[in-house]
């Protein structure tokens, strides 16, 4: 029976979101153990949001929502790894595609694609 | 000029370690500043341990050491993805080569690949 260590990180566990058919990875979030139970009862990524604290899912404003495909779980069962489908191709709320759009390369370059203008998606955002 | 922001951590921010031809997840830890800086220097992935309390060189016992190819850096500035070369074919303590090798469905499944015996390469492990 899985049970996953909450009590390392003060009741969170770091959340890996890999796409399912590319493989690149799309971002990190955490989950806590309400977040955890809504995502396994709905299948869509659910998160906690340290700087909200509240719950998000993930896309709720956006529209782009994470269909959970698979889940791995780390060797001390404190760490997950998500397999999505990322409706709309992009999960980072800058536009790109993925949170680790930048490449260190002496500074930080801009590598990764823009998807979506987010003054535009969030434009109802308070 | 990169600021990675340690602070939203108390002084740690979270690592995903993805193989750079494969494209696998094979690990996540926690770098301090420290860690940070040795990692950049030397080439090699340096992490810091919650459980030891210490900077570690990933491979010092196993010799499955990290050769680091690329780093991309988040949208928030407080985690990295580091893709390496994992010396080994191994990154997980238990000796499978992700620590990511069991899947979620109903239960746990092993699913990942065993490279090699743990009990024999730390056998020197205090």
């Amino acid at each position: 029976m899985l049970k996953l260590n909450f009590k390392k990180m003060n009741g969170l566990i770091p959340v890996i979101v890999q796409d399912h058919e590319k493989g690149d990875v799309l971002m990190m979030a955490f989950m806590n153990e309400e977040a955890w139970k809504k995502t396994l009862e709905s299948g869509k990524a659910w998160y906690y949001s340290r700087t909200r604290e509240k719950l998000w899912l993930k896309g709720e404003k956006s529209g782009n929502i994470q269909i959970v495909r698979e889940i791995f779980v780390d060797c001390d069962d404190d760490t997950i790894l998500l397999k999505v489908e990322q409706v709309g191709q992009a999960a980072c709320h800058t536009g790109y595609r993925s949170c680790f759009y930048r490449k260190l390369n002496g500074d930080l370059k801009v590598v990764g694609e823009k998807i979506f203008d987010p003054e535009e998606v969030y434009k109802e955002k308070e």
